[in-house]
Formats: structure tokens, C-alpha cells, sequence
């Protein structure tokens, strides 16, 4: 399948989705309006930067329709009168452009898992809600310094449960987000991250305005999206018009009342959103892309190769990738990428892609046709020996957010 | 049990063991010489400050004798013709004085546990291998700038497998570390941090000489010991000597063929060093000091408290700890220390001690005298959502570091 020439259908929406850009027909679909799509699992394997076609879309509203002579994107600082306008040839001639190579994950990634332990409140995502892309844009920390932030503002670092001491103080300790995607009252999608991240010299966060060498297509923000590097999908904000720089986090229903874990013992009734800080950093992760966990083989097999990704939040980089045949009684070794493993460890922020040879268990039982099924799952370990937890159960939450189990 | 004031005895080693320091009573030793030693697990739990005396002890070598007045602290910047050499007064007076409360935990912590699934190599420490005080010293980044360091060398990412490269350039990548403990061929221990860590301005690595308000004891590095916080205790060398600014990291045993972890299925026949990156910043990971897990509990008991620790490598705070009494199939939401608690994200060094008030559960099996033995067990999660694996089978690694399975 060529993701790259193929031109998909537009979709036929209505209202407020009547205007929803062209998408590509490979892409698995878990809701049309707003679009929240992934590709199939074992095209995701077969390129280290996902084609701009086949990289999942998540969108929480309708694609705004953005003109790219009047766009202007607006900056508050506090202390300063006025907020600072940019026009998109302003952002791109006033800074020094760069690229970042960077993987986004939904938070929701391998949520139908969850549901296997009981049904969660979500999108029912599949593990291929994470895509990789080179970005280009320009650096978060310059247009905020131009803007007047003092450049060491990355020392003001988050407390996300000092809400009344922010609230007293003058301090910017998170970088607020607003796009253009509109509710039916008006309000934009918004999310914040944490100055320490957004102003920190080592935290690469861009402003980006070309995905994979292309112009950045509507569906993942046109003509100007957030990339925060190692942090969740939800705060690299698409179709940006707006950058306050706070005291408070986003006051966004998606930073204070969604994308955050829970207790599995939690539930609709004891909730208290307050009580978890929103996800930033993603946690150690990685799923076997092909063939499908319970792949069948035959009795002449010896050993079957998989595929798979692997991943961690925060900037650290994956140092092992474990496979195992048989549930996760015995392992092997995967062998990682040669180039993605290499990345620096605290600025790994793409994933890295993994191969394996399996021996084909020697006590599996056959069936008359001579077939039998694996038990295939995988684990990755981080730079921080940080792994994953064995069963989706442990990590359950009414939100289904963030399952990290080992991929079987 | 007064931990303060109990003096202690003096340890009758001989040879190279024969001037080892008076220890606390209380202090369960692993081995005598050199000596490793952990307090009881419910003593643990009733400081935030682990006081001086049953602070755990991880020593490698004997503890040697230092002369205040003659010490000597020397530093190789390259590029700099001669090494920076500074006395234990120039120290306190050159540099601003700074205070950091962080938590330090040995490799092996809860080694123990991974012995019940296959025995390992390694002290069988238990898991009380973590201590917390509040150290007093110098930046390590204003001592390295002093010496010649530029103050922009935290950008130099460490890239753990790039080991050519790293032969080849000039660009400063590890901070090196040596003690004055020395091994029978004279060789001191060492152990080296990226320096990304080590010059960053949020890294807050310092050079501690004041252990809670004392002078630093003999068994903690007493002039002098790096504190690295956020990575395991080994990189945190006592009875600092030298520090070395390197393209490299440290040669020593410690760095290259200890402190690392493995895959599950590697075994001494088939182990590569060189494959693993060094452990620096530490996963999650949280224990009960008070009750035993089995805790056993009458027919008429309602509720049980819980006391213990959690803590999470890299300046991460732990933002939930959850507890249950059946083993993991349900669970509770412990009580985190107000105080620490709200350390700040990325800078979250110390411990936060935790309680919970657990009910039993209503079908528990009671024998004749109305006894019944509870499965108590913890998790913890951090900042970046990162949780603890469920058994210690999934993190058995043939060193035994690291097991930061559930506590039960
Ligand atoms: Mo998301
Ligand atoms: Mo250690």
C-alpha cells in the first residue's frame, strides 16, 4: 500500500464538521466527528517518521478553516501592556528555524485493553494512537524571550498542588495554549505545560510549522501547532492562536477535568479532579506491531520476527526491549534501532523502533491442522529503569488513560 | 529506641578493616567489611530526616582515615594545564553555601525479594537501602565553572552507546568521580554522572560536607561526598578525591561491569557489560515499613494503618501511592506527606512518607483463635505516570539492582 500517493475521500460531515479536511483511507477511524483516527498496526511499523497520511489524528472539534495571510498568533506576558502579535512570516523569519524529531502519543494509546478489565470512559483506541514526525518550526523559548519572558523562567518550576501560593504570586510557572478549534460556546481547545519545560534550553519545544518536509496538514494543526517533546499528546495544542504565559496552569475542562490518572479503586462518584496532577511526561512504553500478540504458527516453525515501537515520556530514551513466546515466562532481547537508539539520553524524544527473532516455544501444544497460537508480549525499560507494569489491571482508571502494560 | 543518642560499637576489623567507625546498634548489617547496613524497616518510617545514625550504609572499601587540615580537593578540567586543587576551607568560603534534602537509595535495595524468584548476585539487603537527610554543601556547578568548566557544558547530552564518538572528541560528556577508599591495589572507587546532570542548573548535584546539621560522619564520606540527587547512591561517591571532567565516562569496576541491569533471561554465561547503560536516575518505587506486609490481625479489627515510603528517581515526585490489604484486587489511596508532597516536579529529591488507614477485607479466612494473616501491598506513581511492575519475576536481572516491583 503506497500511504504516500494515496488521496483518500473528504469527509462528508455536517454543521460545524461540514468543512473536515481530506483523510486518508487507510486510517482506522474511532469517531468521524470530531475525526480520531489510527492506522493499522503494522503499517505504523514500517517507517521510522510516519507519513503525514497515516499519522493518527486526534482532535477533540471541528478542523478550523485558518487563512495564512490574516493568521496571527498572540503572546501575553505578564508585565507587559500589550500582548505580542505574529504573523506566520514573522514567526519564521525573526527566529532561527529548527527540527525535532519527535513522537506524540494520545494519552489514550491501548485503551481498548483496558476495557478488557472493565469498560472505561473513552475513545476506544487500538496501539497505534502514537505517530512519528520531524517537525520544523521555531523554538517555544525564543518567541517567549522576544516576547519579554526572562530566559531563566525555566527555573520557576511547577508545583501542581500549590494552587492558592500560585495564585498568590506573580510567578509564570506554565505556558498556556489556546487554538482555533472552537467548542459551540466559542472557547478554543487549551492545554498548559510547565514553564520548566516550555523555557528550559534542553526541553526543545517548538512552535511547528511543516510536519515530515510538507506544509503542517489541517488535520494536525495548520498552519502552526505546539510540539512539546516527551510530553502527552494533549498539550502539543494544534491550530495555535494564542500563548499566555501564567502564574496557573490552563484553566482548559482538558487540563483541569480530563487527561489525568487515577486510583483503580476510583470511580465516577469519588472522583476529585483536583486531586491528580494533568499528565505531562508519558511513561515507559511499547507494542509489538506485527504480527497481531496471538500469532499463529506452524508446527515446521522455529522461530517468527516481530515488530514493534517502543517509547518513553520525558525525554528518556529506551535502553532494552524485551520479547517473550510464551505469556512472559522466559525473554529475549530485541534489537533496537541503530540510529533511534542513539539518540541522547534526556532529548530522545522519538520512539525506537525494534525487531526481534523469536524461538518458537518447544513445549507448545498443536492442533491436529498443526497450528498453534502464541503468547506473544513485549516490555520496554527506560533510561531511568523505569518498565512496564505486567497487567492492564494495575494501571486501570476510569479514564483509560496511559495504559502502559506489557503489549500481549 | 533513642537513635540519636545510642552510641554504639566500635567494629573490631582487622587489616585494612581495623580503623572502621563506631555504628549504631539498631543498624542491621549485610556484610561487616566492608560494612553495608540498613536500619529496621519501622524505624525508617518515623523520620522525614533519617537520622545520622541508622542512615543505611553502602560501603564498597574500607572507610579510610582523612585529615581535615591536609585534605585536598583536585579537579581536571581539559584543557587546563593544571588540575584546580582546593583545601576543605577554600571549599566553604569560594562557593555559596547551599542546602538539599534528598532522598539516597542503593542499587540493590530490596534485593531480597529477587532472591525468592532466583537467587542473584549481591548483598541481600532488605528494604530499608534508602535514607533521606538534608545535605549541606557547595554546587558542584559552581566548583566546575570555577575550575574552568563552561557553564554551558549541561547541554552536552551523554549519549550512553556512542563510545567512539566519545573517544574521538573533546567535548566534556561525564564528571568523574574518585574516593579516597581504595581497593588492595590503591585503585579508589569511582563512578561518573552525565554532565548534563552534573552542570545543570537544576540538577542541584552538590559537594556535601553537613549531613542533617552534623559534619559529615566517617561512613557517609566524611570530608567530602558528591550528592547526585534523583541517582542510585553508587554515582554519589563518599570520601571524594578527585573529579575529572571527561569525554568519557569512569573506568572504574563500578561504572562499567556493576550497576546495571539485564533482561530477564541473561545469565553470567552470556552477560555484556557493555550492552546496558550505567544506572543513573532511579525508577519508582515505595515499600510498608510498619506493619510487616503479613500482618496479622484479629476478627475485630476494622482498619489497619499503614506506614511506609515512596520515592521516584530524576527530581520526579510521586503523586499517588495506592494500597490494598487483598493482594492487589482492590485498592486505597494513602495520605502523602503535606510537606513533601509538594516539592517541586523535577526537583522532587526527597522521599514522601506516606500512611493509610487499610480496611480488612470483609472475606478474610480467620482460624480458630480469630487470627488471620493480611496481603498487604503498595504502588506508587510518579510525576511522569510511571508505576512499579507487579512481581519481581519481570524486573529479575542476574545483579540483582533495581527491584522496584509491588511491595508485599
Ligand atoms: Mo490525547
Ligand atoms: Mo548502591
Amino acid at each position: 500500500e503506497d500511504v504516500e500517493r494515496a488521496s483518500g475521500t473528504a469527509n462528508q460531515g455536517e454543521g460545524p464538521y461540514a468543512d473536515e479536511p481530506t483523510r486518508h483511507p487507510a486510517l482506522i477511524k474511532n469517531s468521524e466527528t470530531p475525526c480520531n483516527a489510527e492506522p493499522p498496526l503494522n503499517l505504523l511499523a514500517d517507517n521510522f517518521l510516519t507519513p503525514n497520511g497515516i499519522f493518527f489524528i486526534r482532535n477533540h472539534l471541528p478542523v478550523p478553516r485558518v487563512d495564512k495571510q490574516s493568521y496571527r498568533l498572540h503572546i501575553q506576558v505578564p508585565g507587559k501592556e500589550e500582548p505580542v502579535s505574529l504573523s506566520l512570516d514573522e514567526l519564521k523569519t525573526k527566529f532561527r528555524p529548527v527540527k525535532v524529531t519527535a513522537t506524540l502519543q494520545c494519552a489514550g494509546n491501548r485503551r481498548n485493553e483496558l476495557n478488557s478489565v472493565e469498560k472505561v470512559k473513552g475513545l476506544t483506541w487500538g496501539s497505534a494512537a502514537i505517530s512519528t514526525a520531524e517537525w520544523k518550526g521555531v523554538r517555544l523559548r525564543d518567541v517567549l524571550t522576544y516576547a519579554g519572558l526572562p530566559e531563566s523562567s525555566f527555573l520557576n518550576f511547577d508545583d501542581p498542588y500549590a494552587t492558592q501560593h500560585e495564585q498568590d504570586s506573580q510567578t509564570v510557572r506554565h505556558i498556556c495554549f489556546e487554538g482555533l478549534d472552537k467548542d459551540p460556546e466559542g472557547k478554543g481547545y487549551g492545554a498548559s505545560i510547565p514553564v520548566s519545560k516550555a523555557m528550559n534550553p534542553c526541553g526543545d519545544v517548538i512552535l511547528a510549522y511543516e510536519m515530515n518536509g510538507e506544509e503542517l496538514p489541517r488535520d494536525h494543526g495548520f498552519p502552526l501547532r505546539v510540539v512539546a517533546p516527551g510530553h502527552v499528546g494533549a498539550r502539543n495544542v494544534k491550530w495555535l492562536s494564542k500563548i499566555v504565559a501564567s502564574p496557573q496552569e490552563s484553566d482548559s475542562h482538558w487540563q483541569k477535568n480530563d487527561y489525568k490518572g487515577f486510583c483503580p479503586s476510583t470511580t465516577w462518584d469519588t472522583i476529585d479532579w483536583d486531586s491528580s496532577p494533568p499528565i505531562q511526561e508519558a511513561p515507559v512504553t511499547s507494542a509489538i506491531c506485527d504480527p497481531e500478540p496471538h500469532a499463529i504458527v506452524d508446527r515446521d516453525d522455529e522461530e517468527i520476527t516481530l515488530r514493534g515501537y517502543s517509547w518513553s515520556g520525558g525525554g528518556r530514551n529506551v535502553i532494552r526491549v524485551d520479547v517473550s513466546a510464551d505469556g512472559g515466562k522466559t525473554w529475549e532481547v530485541a534489537e533496537l534501532d541503530e540510529k533511534a537508539k542513539k539518540q541522547p539520553n534526556g532529548q530522545a524524544w522519538a520512539w525506537v523502533p525494534w525487531e526481534a527473532n523469536v524461538k518458537i516455544p518447544k513445549d507448545l501444544k498443536f492442533d491436529k491442522e498443526g497450528k498453534a497460537e502464541l503468547e506473544l508480549c513485549c516490555k520496554a525499560t527506560d533510561s531511568s529503569y523505569n518498565t512496564q507494569p505486567e497487567s492492564p489491571a494495575s494501571v486501570w482508571n476510569l479514564r483509560g488513560v496511559l495504559n502502559n502494560s506489557f503489549h500481549r
